[in-house]
């Protein structure tokens, strides 16, 4: 008799999700089977719930969503090693081919061949979810479930701000969800001099500032680019973190980094973007890096000394709290902007 | 009474240049006095020469243009402590604050103060010209003078070639004038595995050959994109060279371009470039670098030494050699597309 | 009729200093006369004092000692565009050739033509000291002098921690002088997941501690490798900055460093050390850095940062105030050990 | 009935080997078995063939030894995706664990865990030999055996002299071994301007010449310090490859590179070496780096583009030819340093 257990299955080709039984996942000679502890809700997740242009091209329901996670290990398979049963894990969401040229060369995480855990195939939305041993990533036992579950998100603000030096400089985030929150929280715990928070939301621009930003500023009160001229002595930042995606920011994001700065850009434009290239990147000398995932596993060894450092509080952007049943609180919550990152227990 | 020289001014706003004589320019406290031996026509004196919509906004006639020279120095300011009467010597072209923060971090080719010979002050196509001390770059007394003169378009490539690894890795370059061809040379120099040399001239692709570009790819017979992933087993090249300023063609490099790779822009486009940050960008993890003029002094001391290193026939670029007299014939040339370097000598 | 000021001077080529009156120093064309304001007593200027080997090899008395201050502008001289009178500055000591292979590839501050003040010339004990230029670092009005004063040996300290990555990383610092000690809080600024700091002196190490430092380890009572290696999973530390000079701790540091680490060394060991470097050096793939001086001006930017990200209390540091008049009571403190760093007011 | 194959083993704890038959490895599921077609002689061979000090506290004789190798794949394991019967392979000769926290972070050169073919477990001088698939490189099926064979070793010198930037600098290798020798041309065919080689050899020296180094240094008849700051204007060089392993030469290599150089060492010191921190690293703010293995597979890739760049002639180091047979012949020549690169076809 195959065990069963609940979970949110995405169930059709349309708006929404639901709670159902399905079967435990059976875990191969390679694998890891995890009971999930806490689940935390991606804007990626938003994306699929509300069955969005860019959902429907890639997501095939019926399956089980959610990608981010925190849990306790109760089986391994065969070939299994360096993971044992009663393990507090999480995991890398990006399973990758291993033997590309990305993947040989230490970018596993733009492998051309990557796979997405609740996207790709059965996510963590659930009591159990199956993952490859060597997506593994070990968590202290000290660190509590929710803080642990947040460690994906986190990992690409992390890999945003660090991809290149941080200490003493100054700082931008275009766009403050949760990742872009998160972000303020990093900049800020890596010695940044001042971070200017940038958002249209005044509720997120609050959790901003308890996140450590500096400066806050909604572009429908004041320019952001002539403000942060102002504060930088007209010279501008030498970090932006684009997480918007809107072409307008992103546009202000070239026009207020300084010369010889850096815009590191996670957020996914839906269209191509207007960029003037000779002033806004030739004369300047300025440098855009396209971020994608988490470097594996530097970033994730970065995520984690930094909750250790003692530098930032990340179980304060975990607003909300509710058990799984109650995912659509979540989801409610999320569509709204009205949270910060939204945890839910299994 | 003055001496007076042979120049090439810049004497109306309008389309033309006339050779006159005028006074030998004035050696201050700083400054150094250098006979040109050799001097070599940029892109950016035909534009001045044809007088297009940039000229117009930024040149103010009449003075003296061109700013790529070899000479040797015959008066030295009396604050002058490292340049002496009778030494070889080149120079950096922008003439910058030196106290700016990019100024005071290793940036001063993107100091925000920039004043340009040939453009913003008078230039080398002159029998004489007077810089600061701080922008003299020594000779070796055995480099040949034509070959001294276009160390500083090398150093467009150099500094574009070399804004990261490049050894054992494949490189595109698009754009095949005089720096296009160069950076053909310095990238093999460095130990690139294949170069793709890509333009729509086919006398510059033949130069392009000669310069070491192991593939030539004219986008009129067929799709440098489709072509680079066939020769590439679908992978793409790791370093494009961006120097054509064409936004198809800029395009087409994000595409050529590997996940993970990186594209070094020189070029100027003359409007915004519409592009597809989510695909091209974000999703391949790639590197996009605004490149403009050399790092003072790290792009001219690698010149130096890739000129020594016996792996680039700097020479061979050099097709055309006339008198100053006939710097018509230069402009000529370079309008049509007929050449490779040409050098005036006064 | 000279002016005259009060100066602490090395008089004679023997232990000890005075307090006089000497003329205050002219101001060249190039230079900058500034007021000292507050200045901080060195490592350095203790073996001056003391007349050690090296000071007795190097200096030449009578001349005025002290590098570390702040102060304001009072005369600038006639060539000196970027500083005002009345400018709130301290100084880089280094005053560097500017033109040989090194000052010309942004590593000024390892020219080897390099003059220091109150080494090689007059220094900052005293009411007036003047610069170079292009030695003036400009500070914020609103930091306090005496803050601003130990800027440049704050510097040693961020040029030392942040020479390779720091956030998320565990970190040892070996050696808690002023230097190591500010080492701890730049390694916690910079988002450093565990410091260990390392000394013999437990009132040093209480500042560590105050400092930041997570853990501290007196290797009178126990292994500092054994420790580190059992606080770090058997891994030890990621970066170790030696700052003790001594062999035995030095090649501590070598082996509590991780496969892949770094050890950044700022001390001045008196004689040559033995080093394991097949399995301490070769076979770990570590990475060893000498550290000297400050990037110039990097190494300000990143420290005038940090001191405004909120995330180091570089005030604490200071535990001793006295008017230029009681300089014998810093140095008697400094040698002995009981003190941070130490601020004298002319 | 068990295959058997000719092998190389190591029989007895004593000097030698013997040619014998033994049993094909057997392939297991993650493994791939393949058809050895040409092995390469390494210094480290010879060790074991000698049975020095090192050898007789690591290897368990009676085993296989060699690690050098191309060959064709006979035989995948049930789990292998990456390889096919028929692939052209070489491999990487480090077994590593996959998942401690160097493995994880792109460092998998430096793995606690590692275990080396040849040297812990079964080599490749023999008909056959087995690996995992995630040690398989892929050679393009036009590489000659005999130049996929020194890729290994090659990796080596390409992982030492690319360790920094290489184009346009000056470089020293000291130690003309094989590995040495490689380095010479590595460096030439990534742009170094000069690259000196230093041996006591007279033959390897003029192997090196051959190779493309710029001058040859012999020890014995002039100081390679002196010599060097002549031939560089006073400078030293900028890279040291230090590949001797004396503590004579390799103080040397300290003191002739020039201020802020590197010295990048891939040998081994049979006992620890005094050196002059103070001077030699601090003051010149001298990088450190020790070099072991290949980065995996970053290093495999640059070696194999290098190969195809055209700019260096891998096949010329390879001085001897024999059949497995003849090893012996092989090991007499290394140790009378009377070859570059021997290689054996089974």
């Amino acid at each position: 008799m195959t065990k069963t257990m609940k979970a949110v299955v995405k169930q059709d080709k349309a708006r929404g999700a639901v709670l159902k039984e399905v079967p435990v996942p059976s875990c191969g000679a390679q694998d890891v089977l995890i009971k999930v502890r806490a689940t935390s809700i991606c804007g990626t997740d938003v994306h699929i719930y509300e069955w969005d242009e860019w959902s429907a091209s890639r997501v095939k329901p019926p399956y089980i969503f959610g990608h981010e996670f925190s849990g306790e290990v109760v089986e391994t398979g065969s070939l299994v090693k360096s993971v044992q049963v009663g393990d507090h894990v999480s995991a890398e969401t990006h399973i990758v081919c291993g033997r590309c040229p990305q993947c040989m060369s230490g970018n596993a995480h733009i492998c051309e061949k990557t796979e997405i855990i609740g996207v790709d195939r059965d996510g963590c939305f659930a009591e159990y979810v199956v993952l490859p041993e060597e997506n593994i990533w070990q968590n202290e036992k000290s660190l509590p479930w929710d803080k642990a579950s947040i460690q994906e998100p986190m990992g690409n603000a992390v890999h945003t701000v660090l991809a290149g030096e941080t200490a003493g400089k100054t700082a931008a985030v275009i766009g403050c969800g949760p990742i872009g929150l998160m972000a303020c929280a990093v900049a800020k715990a890596a010695g940044a001099a001042e971070v200017f928070a940038i958002d249209l939301n005044p509720y997120r621009l609050g959790l901003a500032q308890s996140q450590g930003a500096d400066f806050t500023i909604n572009p429908l009160e004041q320019d952001p680019v002539h403000y942060i001229k102002k504060m930088t002595g007209g010279r501008g930042v030498d970090i932006v973190c684009e997480m918007s995606g809107h072409p307008v920011a992103m546009n202000q994001g070239f026009k207020m980094a300084t010369n010889g700065g850096r815009i590191s850009i996670l957020s996914l434009p839906v269209r191509p973007v207007e960029i003037d290239i000779t002033n806004d990147i030739v004369f300047k000398g300025l440098t855009v890096q396209g971020i994608t995932g988490r470097k594996m596993f530097q970033t994730w060894q970065q995520t984690a000394g930094l909750l250790r450092s003692g530098k930032m509080d990340a179980a304060s952007i975990i607003t909300h709290r509710f058990p799984l049943e109650d995912f659509e609180k979540g989801f409610d919550l999320m569509l709204q902007g009205k949270c910060g990152k939204v945890v839910l227990h299994p």
